[in-house]
C-alpha cells in the first residue's frame, strides 16, 4: 500500500493559523495572553442560561420538542424573534419582502460562513475582504479552494476607493466573473477594531451593484461584535442600505454577546440563497442543536439578552480603557507606533515601525515572550492577494485578561519593541 | 447581470430526497406516516435532561466552562467517557494504542459523515455502501462530488462475496485507486433493518485490507442504532476486528438512543485522520456546542443513558411487534412479499412483487395515500452505481406511530398492494 492521500479539500483545510496560535498558547500558559479571541469566562451568563433552560422546559410539550430534531432551517419562534430583533437594532420595521423564511439559524456563525463559501465559490473564485480581516474566514475560503483578495481599510472600515480600484483591476485582469462576494466585519472588526461608517456602507453597496456585471456580487456583513458597542453609537446595519436583500447577506451570532458554547448564530439571506443553504445544511448537520435554540429564544423573549449585554459592555469597556491607557503610557513615546480606539469589540490593532516583523520566529515575538506576554502576529489576518501583508502589525485582544494584566502585558510588549528597536 | 450561478458543490447538494420526503409529509398531515425516521417524541428524556443540566451547572466553574468554546475536538471528559463506554459495549478494555486523542465529538454524527466525505473524497472518488443504504449518506457523498457504489445485502448485512466481486470489478475497470471507504450501518440498518454478523465483519476487514493496494480503504461503521437492540444480542462492533484502528472509523450518535435535538455524536478515528478532521471542523463550527456535551457527559456518568435505553427498547419493541404482526396478518397472503424481523432499530424493509414500483408518482403510492398512509419509496436508498435499484421496495418506520396506528397503516398499505395487483 502506498502513502495515504486525502482529498484536495483536505489539503486546503490543513495548516490553519488557529492551530499554530492555539499550540503556542497551550505551550505557554505562564504568559499574559493578549492573543486569544475568547470572551472573558467570568462574564458567561450561567444564571440567565439556567433560568432560560427552566423556562424552555416549563411546558412538557415544548421541552420534548426541544429534544427532537429542529426544523433544518431553525426554530420558527427564534427565527421570528431574530428578524424582529435585527430590525429593532436598526430602528426599522420588518421590510415587506422579508420574513422568517429568509432567516436560518446555525451552530455559531462559522457554519454559515462555511456554507456560504461552499455555495458561492468554485476553486479559484474570489471573495474580497478587508486587509486585514478575520483570519478564520481566510481559512474557510482556502478550504473550499477559493481566494481572498485584500482591500485597504482604516479605522472607519473598508475604503470604498480602494474597493473600486481592486474591482477595476480584477476586471482588467479578466477575473471579475470570479468575484462572488465582498466580506465585511462592519462593527469593531476582528482584528482591526474598525467600524464602517454609514457613508462608506452606501458606497460599498453602489460599487457591488456596479461591478455585478457577470454575476451578483454579494455583500456579506458579519456582525459578530455588533452588540459590544461601548458608546451606544448604534450604527445601522449594512442591510439598511439594501432592505429587500437584493445582494446583502447578514451574518449574526450570540458567541460574543452571550455565549460561544451555546453555539447559536444566524443568517438573514437573499431569497435565492435559502434553498442552497438548506441543502448544504441537510448534509452537514441536519438542523442546528434544538435545545440551544429554545434557550436563546427564551433569552431574547424575556429581554435577558439586553440585560446581559449592558453588563458586558461595562466590563469590556474597562478592559479596553486599560489597554488604551497602557498603550498611551508605554507606546506613544515610540516613533511610528499607531492604533485607534475601537470603541467596542475585543481588539486593538497595533501598527509598529516598518522595520519590525511581528512573526513568531522573529525577534519581537521572542522578546515579548521573554518579557512575559504574547500576541497574535498581524500577518495571519491578511488575504493572500491584493494589498500587501503588513508584517509590522499586531492584534491585541482585551477580552480575557483583567485590566491589571492587560496593562502589564502591554508594558511587556513595549519593552520588547524598545529592545528590538535598540538593536536594529 | 446574467443569471445567478452557484458553485458546482452547491449544484451537487441540491435535490436531496429528504426535501421531497419532507415536503410530501408536510403536505399530508392527515396520513398515517410510516415514512418519518424521527424518534417518538413521547420518549424524549425531558426529566433526565433537566437533571443533567442541573448537574452540569451545579459547579459554577464548570457551568461557565460549558458556556465557553469547546475544545474543538470535544470536551475531554466526554471523550474519555465515550471511549470507555464504547469499549464496555464490546466487553473490551481500551486498546493500548487508542486514547481520547482518537475521539472527536460532533453535533450529531451527520457532521462527522460530512467531514469524512470531505476528507476522503475528491470528485469521482468512490465509497462502497450497502444496496440499499442510509440515503442521507448517499446525498453527502454526492455533495462533495463523490460516487456511491452499491453492494448486495441481506438481513445479515453486506454480503462479503458481493463486496469482493464489486472490488474485483472496480479493479478490472481501473478504478480501485478511487475507492476510499466501505460504509456500513451494521446494527439494525437504516433502511433495511439488517444486522451484520461477526463472521461477515471479519471477512469485510479482510477484503478491505486485501484491496488496499493503492491507498487504504477505510471501513466506516455507523452505529447509530446500536443501542436500540431489543433482544440484547450485543454484537461486538466492527471495531473489535481492528482494535488498533488501522482502517476502522467508528461513528456514533445519541440521536436515536437519547435525543436528536441535543445533537451529540462522536467518532473514534485512526490516528492519521485526527488532524484532518480537526482542520475541517475548525472551518465548519470551531467546536461542537459545549453545553450539550456537558449534559451528555452527566447522562453517561450517572448511568442515566442505560436507564433511558432500557425503557426505549421496550417501547420500540412493542411498535416493531405491532408492525410485524400487521405484516403477517395482511401481507403474508400476498405472493412475493417479503421482510425480516430487524430485532431493533426503527425500520422494516419490505420487498413487494417485482411488477410493483413504489415511487411517489406510481399507482401504489397513490393508492396507499388514498387508503390513508404513506411510506418511503425504497429507490431513494440505492447507490447510483453497482447493484441495480429495486423499485419494488419500501422502508417502513415504526418509530413515530402508536402500535394501533402502525397496524392501521400497514393495513392501508396491504389494501393498496392488493388493489394495484388486481389491476396489473
Amino acid at each position: 500500500m502506498t502513502e495515504m492521500t486525502f482529498s484536495s479539500r483536505s489539503v486546503q483545510a490543513a495548516g490553519q493559523p488557529v492551530s499554530e496560535l492555539m499550540a503556542e498558547a497551550l505551550a505557554h500558559p505562564e504568559l499574559i495572553s493578549l492573543a486569544a479571541g475568547f470572551v472573558d469566562q467570568e462574564t458567561l451568563p450561567v444564571e440567565i442560561t439556567a433560568r432560560a433552560q427552566q423556562a424552555a422546559f416549563a411546558n412538557q410539550d415544548a421541552a420534548r420538542a426541544s429534544l427532537q430534531y429542529s426544523n433544518p432551517q431553525g426554530l420558527n419562534e427564534l427565527r421570528d424573534a431574530l428578524l424582529r430583533q435585527s430590525c429593532q437594532w436598526d430602528d426599522s420595521g420588518i421590510p415587506d419582502q422579508v420574513s422568517n423564511e429568509n432567516v436560518v439559524t446555525t451552530p455559531g456563525s462559522n457554519q454559515l460562513l462555511y456554507m456560504l463559501a461552499n455555495i458561492l465559490l468554485d476553486p479559484g473564485d474570489i471573495i474580497i475582504c478587508g486587509s486585514p480581516t478575520y483570519f478564520i474566514f481566510i481559512g474557510i475560503v482556502k478550504n473550499v479552494g477559493g481566494e481572498t483578495y485584500g482591500v485597504a481599510i482604516d479605522q472607519h472600515g473598508m475604503i470604498p476607493e480602494s474597493l473600486d480600484d481592486a474591482l477595476s483591476m480584477l476586471k482588467k485582469r479578466g477575473d471579475l466573473a470570479r468575484v462572488k462576494a465582498i466580506y465585511l466585519v462592519p462593527y469593531f472588526d476582528n482584528p482591526a477594531g474598525s467600524t464602517l461608517t454609514k457613508e462608506r456602507a452606501g458606497e460599498i453597496h453602489e460599487i457591488a451593484n456596479r461591478y455585478s456585471e457577470h454575476n451578483k456580487i454579494y455583500v456579506v456583513t458579519d456582525e459578530a461584535y455588533r452588540l459590544l458597542d461601548f458608546n451606544q453609537t448604534a450604527q445601522p446595519s449594512l442591510w439598511a442600505g439594501d432592505r429587500n436583500l437584493n445582494h446583502t447577506i447578514v451574518v449574526g451570532t450570540f458567541s460574543k454577546s452571550y455565549s460561544p458554547g451555546i453555539r447559536v448564530g444566524w443568517g438573514i439571506l437573499p431569497p435565492e440563497l435559502i434553498t442552497p443553504v438548506n441543502d448544504v445544511k441537510g448534509n452537514i448537520d441536519f438542523g442546528s442543536p434544538n435545545i440551544n435554540q429554545y434557550i436563546m429564544y427564551e433569552v431574547l423573549r424575556n429581554g435577558w439578552l439586553q440585560e446581559h449585554v449592558s453588563k458586558l459592555c461595562d466590563h469590556y469597556q474597562q478592559k479596553q480603557n486599560a489597554m488604551l491607557d497602557a498603550l498611551d503610557e508605554h507606546m506613544s513615546t515610540i516613533d511610528h507606533c499607531s492604533w485607534w480606539n475601537p470603541g467596542g469589540g475585543m481588539y486593538v490593532w497595533l501598527t509598529l515601525p516598518e522595520i519590525i516583523d511581528s512573526a513568531f520566529d522573529k525577534p519581537l515575538y521572542q522578546a515579548t515572550k521573554q518579557a512575559g506576554a504574547m500576541y497574535v502576529p498581524g500577518h495571519y489576518c491578511f488575504p493572500k492577494q491584493g494589498e500587501p501583508v503588513q508584517h509590522n502589525t499586531i492584534r491585541l485582544s482585551f477580552g480575557q485578561q483583567t485590566p491589571a494584566k492587560i496593562a502589564e502585558g502591554v508594558k511587556c510588549l513595549a519593552m520588547a519593541v524598545n529592545s528590538v528597536l535598540s538593536i536594529a
